[in-house]
């Protein structure tokens, strides 16, 4: 087998070993079943375990109340975007977002469509290198929708954000999910694309309260109602059978490190080292305002586009792969997800030093 | 490795043996990459060569003309049978669908939310056991929608329907795409879920009319709209990027095996075989009509549900897995898809002759 690089893409991003080896060992025959993992139908012994088992894991790491559906979707959360408006705003409701970056803005658009969208904060003023400490909510939104962690600029929510009492928050966490102990309770519903740091893309995670998916809309398309995938066990058709084996193994390994406080203090310690050597150095510097940064997403510049190029093309050949900053911000970004390894992180604020000695 | 037993899931469903080592071989490294095909950014070099990759060969197996777009869009056929009508209908506008089963009547019930669909035929009278000869077209359809290959029925259509000259043919092609050649030309749209014939759930295969996708609609949500798809190379989000890189391996195979012209070859003769021995047993017989027979689905009864029941049990013990018809038809169902091997058709012919001659 070739030698794993340092794989710091910002999704889709690096899975644990363990759970790659496992998917291999699976692609023809799971178990001693005779049948590759994709090749199971959905409607199988084989399958239905495999699913039974993810959503159990799903509940079990997350800490999941009863009194909420674990769904598994397709279409990204860019399909949310338009689904949870069409589920839950109609002509003449506001609904309240807090505009913390690009992935914000566009959950926010997908809901002009159907209702009122109202910005109760955003911090583009400063091409949303920080979180707004000041939140102003309409008199009565039909729900809060908030992105926990801002993939392209590096910053993220550290505690749910204040909001009006009763009303339902609901939350992007495509890219901090399970990366840290969460109170499921405080939410109306949370949604994730898999692929940062849960499985491949191509599969969404979407945990919701009962009474919103009671909630939903009717006159939509039946593919666009949580009910229906409520109702269906996610089977209504064919589920991505795949995805959703491999978001079991990394929900499986999650558990097996500890579980999400384990996580946690891993995430911090990772995220932690890099901010500790940017903050001393003369050359690089984090982006984000430092009470608003990210865990998942290191993002940093030197100040000079040429420099921040060269370090790229320099750490690219070093076998550090993907660290070239989103276009919208430059420079550098780290993504260190759930899955990936501290002694990357250590190799990386090595590496780093060593490119400031040379200049 | 565990023995691999004879797989007739009606989807997902048996994929090439070629394939699935391939695909084992790239889980921790895509070629000298060092980073696993699921962990690859959707973005970077060596996805973006797959994705090219997979284009490439959906148009040079199939013979895609110039003037169609080929897209990778999420959700199944389910959420086609809803963004079809939410691009090409509206109010007043009539679509003709061929009903030819529980698929079909799905299709033509997507597009009562946004049109008048209109059954140009049906076969519901005996269960969908035949493709009516007589089509009877509304004045003026906006679109002709049929399903080429009848999943849980058994049937077929042996070449596109007649239909009203300059109107677009839209083609439901989840279970039969691929098995043959085709001629593109003839098509506004053809569609399928990759699950059947060409890779594994979670990732549709669309081959779409340029005009088409023009005149879709644009007050539609961004995620349901042909033209989002098209202008990015189904890229405005993360694709499913393992289901694509699959889905070109199997093209790949396809090419391999001769192309569509051999696949014709090879799944005429595997279902013959099956046919050939059903039309002469005295226990077994199939259900579909002589001249609407799928040559991907063979279904058949015994005419006692007992008998059917003791035929489906002793197959599985025997490594005949996934025999059981569709409820909706009882009995036994032989999925044979592109990738079914021969031998396994051999081997269910030998199974049956034994079978009955123990009655």
């Amino acid at each position: 087998m070739t030698d794993r690089i340092w794989n710091f893409s910002a999704g889709p991003a690096v899975l644990p070993v363990e759970v790659l080896e496992e998917a291999r060992d699976s692609l023809l025959s799971l178990g001693t079943t005779g049948i590759g993992i994709m090749e199971h139908s959905h409607r199988g012994k084989a399958f239905l375990k495999v699913y039974a088992e993810t959503e159990a894991l799903v509940r079990q790491v997350g800490g999941v109340p009863d009194n909420y559906k674990v769904l598994f979707l397709q279409g990204g959360a860019s399909l949310q975007f338009s689904m949870i408006p069409m589920n839950f705003l109609s002509a003449g409701e506001t609904a309240d977002f807090l505009v913390t970056g690009s992935w914000a803005e566009k959950a926010m658009q997908g809901a002009a469509a159907y209702g009122t969208p109202h910005a109760a904060c955003s911090s583009k003023d400063r091409n949303y290198c920080y979180l707004p400490k000041t939140i102003s909510y309409s008199p009565q939104p039909k729900y809060v929708h908030y992105t926990s962690n801002n993939t392209i600029f590096g910053t993220q929510w550290r505690s749910e954000p204040e909001r009006p009492a009763g009303v339902p928050l609901i939350c992007d966490a495509s890219s901090d999910i399970y990366s840290r102990p969460i109170d499921v309770s405080q939410y109306g519903m949370i949604y994730a694309g898999a692929q940062k740091n849960l499985g491949p893309s191509g599969v969404t995670l979407v945990i919701i309260r009962e009474d919103l998916v009671a909630a939903g809309a009717k006159d939509i398309p039946v593919m666009l109602q949580y009910r229906t995938y409520a109702e269906n066990e996610s089977m209504y058709n064919t589920p991505p059978t795949f995805g959703i084996f491999i978001m079991g193994l990394v929900l499986k390994w999650i558990q097996k490190q500890g579980g999400l406080p384990a996580m946690a203090e891993r995430n911090e310690r990772k995220a932690g080292k890099l901010y500790q050597y940017l903050d001393q150095s003369a050359l690089f510097r984090a982006t984000a305002d430092a009470d608003s940064r990210s865990l998942m997403n290191v993002t940093f510049v030197t100040g000079k586009d040429d420099v921040d190029a060269r370090f790229c093309a320099e750490a690219t050949k070093a076998g550090f792969d993907g660290l070239k900053g989103h276009r919208s911000v430059g420079g550098m970004r780290a993504s260190i997800y759930n899955a990936f390894p501290e002694a990357g992180v250590d190799a990386l604020v090595e590496f780093l030093k060593a490119f400031e000695a040379k200049q």
